[in-house]
């Protein structure tokens, strides 16, 4: 069972290009965390920007680079199951552990249970190493009906699912649905909380590339029944968390990075760097967070 | 400051006219469960499908059928003002505690931060008892940002938020911006528990119209910090309250409170009565839920 | 069959209330160009902020000053079936000859075709004078689907379809499944031309209350078979009418009539007035249009 | 300047496999009609669930199997600039004349017209064959807005844009802020003639894959100034064009042409081919359509 933090890790770019050397010093400082594991190639990681080959040298990078006693899950989705399955099984050679697959999305109208059922069993049914499902309707535009997710993890090799909604009737549903073997790893830290109140096994979350020590010690507090003092850092964090997600994006996570010590640069074309003002105010919201000084 | 469960009641017709009767029959079940008061002209309530008149006389019957320790709360809000001012004081006059005003909606894209400011204060400064904002982003198409809330929180005349949305980062970002005087009321039972964890004063829940007490139970058990409990039970009526919410709506609301000993009947239209294959997925989801034998 | 041009008139207010002095002034311009009629409490005229008695009080003013060769079309509908029937009986009382009622749309969810044609129904049945459906899925969030449309449409008492949908897919299908005695008419001047081409009997558009006559000869081309001017003269009025419709909004219009030498004054609270920028702006985008020198 | 009507054809499948020889048959009938070119891997191609080889294979096939007097377009557009450069060129070489780029879309609140204009200047800069927008809100979630299509519109190496929104205010004000010289293409046959009438040079259209003769016709008819019998024919293919569209999809698509005598064939999973309820309605809209006797 996956349980604990991750981040989806930011994919550094020097003049448009993967900087791993970059890459290499931002893991020496996640390593001494207590972050359960790794996610390449994730929505934060700008896996839509990236090349087949670009993808494959980030796992090979990767594991070059991290602690060996954490686990890496690699982002592998695409609406085709063909290319998902030969993506994942070439993430696997090199070395990941889990392969984090989005629903896929295009065809809005048709992607409904039905749908789903059939793409991840197919895709898990061919894949070497256990699949993640990765719900994320901000980005795709569908969301994952509990019926199809209760189906779902009753498969062998199908992991747990990565649920960025933050609807947490939603979230809650699906883990009062499925068994216990399976994870609900909550997609953003602004519900991490509530959502291991409500069982989840841990979080998948981009505040973790800034703040895994905080977003450990949510859990924590969770697993020692410290509930006020779990939902207390929760609040604090909660403002920091929209800043470095939905309302600066990946842009806004890069630019926290760099104002934490970590390398995060510039985004990939046609992502712009965030503006002045916009660093400012996030500075300053980091700040009130007591995440920078 | 108000809290505890609130149902927001049904309006029984028969003949597409308001059964009093009926309503009084409802009351006497209700007042002897420790609800802590009731809300008239909510969206259960059908407010949209009444006349001035009607929702007057319906303040008069909810004041004269109810336990006197419990509170009253009158559902007034329209987009316009004057009317919802004109409307709340004449609610005042027959007793209502509170009033629950819907934020406005029509002009979508002008409905932003100022808009809400503009509107609740001005509502508030005019209204002779305190103002409950009412947020239901699924039935106005607008949701009320927290910026807007940590505003209006300092009126002195506007005592909380029903805040409906399932999302509980919204929710707990609110919670975090406002006074502890200022009631955050979940707007739905699914979120009830991860509610109050993250510091709501309790919950206006169209489940409370049939499950009272479990509802009730739910905040017993998270006040007594039983939160494994309070975490069990939540889950076992989520399915249950969906299915009287967004799945089947106020027609299997009331469906519900038919199978449960209180009289629902049908809507008014336009809304239909539930068909006979949706009447028994219902059922046997509150069975399920163990809420009908 | 109801035909031509008719602007759905704003609501001139001073200090918050009524001015029907500038009423009188604005309808002494209108009534000298080629309008059909005028529409009073359309979205246009900020009904959801009037009360129903200076609803009426604006039927009367509007009977009052209107040229009497002209149609007057009052904007009755509100979700309730009963309150929309009585409104609109007392509309019709006071001279109304149409009357414009909106979609339901508060129950999104179960606002499809089924009870849409219950709505309608029921009120058409008890109207006196017959009824226009009002279909504006921007401000409603519910789209009437072409099968109710195609019902209603044979309805003795309902007359047409006022569609502010600019989905020309959607008002062409429409036109081809009702009788040609059905008025369909656009709600925005953005698609008058092709949805005369289309077949639609003209348009209820808030450009005709600054650009009456250029409304009007958009169809008065068409019907001579001039369409390359009409198309050329729809082109050039797009942007401005985007600027007082979807970018602006109503107070945006407002500002657009005093411009051009109608009352048009502000909006009412929670509506803003327009920055002195958007002025601007407006200002530059009407001069391009031809508009104001 | 691209002109006339062009079909984006579905890729045919055979126990999930290309099936190379349908595909010369289909283009064996498409050859002989007066269509003006052909689009391979656009949205009805199934673009999304195909590997890049097979995505090439597919340029290569149409190349030889095509009319060498008609045009070629390949859809080639992902998120990622680096990957659609490449792929596009690989396609160039292959001998297609354009490409047709989607709209990056995943991240969704971030693609306004700013990285719309660089996303697409970038791709422009460094392909070597003309290029096409394509937007398609429906699929993507997103919209490309006027001010953006009217910046690329001087892109010396943008072509034209394919706008597969049927609201005509968006393609008209488009068309009113271009030069004469880029194609604006309509991308679905329901708002083919209003689209021509608003300027448009013509459609790439799905409904052409089974009725390109028809499709052809409503554009001769309004060359020729015909603009009644254009309108009249538009009407009578706006249901049929439904139903192989947003009612029933790629799948109708399919079902529809091997009801036509080409071969449509099951769409790849996770897509499911249409059931039996669906094909009888889907024929009797055919029928109406006089598509099929």
């Amino acid at each position: 069972m996956i349980k604990g933090i991750m981040p989806p890790i930011t994919t550094p770019f020097e003049r448009s290009e993967i900087a791993y050397d970059k890459l290499e010093q931002n893991f020496a400082k996640w390593n001494k965390t207590p972050l359960s594991g790794y996610v390449v190639m994730g929505s934060n990681g700008e896996s839509v920007f990236l090349t087949r080959e670009e993808k494959l040298r980030l796992v090979d990078a990767a594991k070059k680079n991290m602690d060996s006693g954490k686990i890496l899950i690699a982002g592998t989705g695409s609406d085709s199951i063909k290319e998902t399955v030969s993506l994942s099984n070439d993430a696997a050679d090199r070395g990941a552990d889990y392969v984090l697959v989005l629903t896929p999305s295009f065809y809005k109208e048709e992607m409904k249970s039905g749908a789903f059922v059939r793409y991840f069993t197919e895709a898990a049914d061919r894949i070497k190493i256990p699949l993640i499902i990765y719900n994320v309707p901000r980005f795709t535009g569908v969301n994952i009906e509990v019926d199809a997710v209760a189906t779902l993890s009753n498969h062998g090799n199908i992991a747990g699912l990565k649920n960025s909604s933050e609807n947490m009737a939603h979230t809650a549903e699906i883990i009062g649905s499925v068994p216990r073997s399976f994870s609900v790893l909550v997609g953003t830290a602004s519900v991490l909380y509530p959502g291991l109140a409500a069982g989840a096994a841990g979080g998948i979350l981009a505040l973790a590339n800034i703040a895994p020590r905080e977003c450990v010690e949510i859990q924590r507090l969770f697993d020692t029944g410290k509930h006020n003092e779990a939902s207390k850092l929760q609040t604090k964090l909660i403002r920091a968390n929209k800043a470095v997600t939905s309302r600066y994006g990946v842009p806004g996570l890069k630019v926290a990075m760099d104002m934490l010590g970590y390398f995060g640069g510039d985004p990939r074309s046609p992502l712009a760097p965030l503006c002045d003002k916009d660093r400012k105010d996030l500075k300053s919201i980091l700040k009130t967070a007591g995440l920078v000084d």
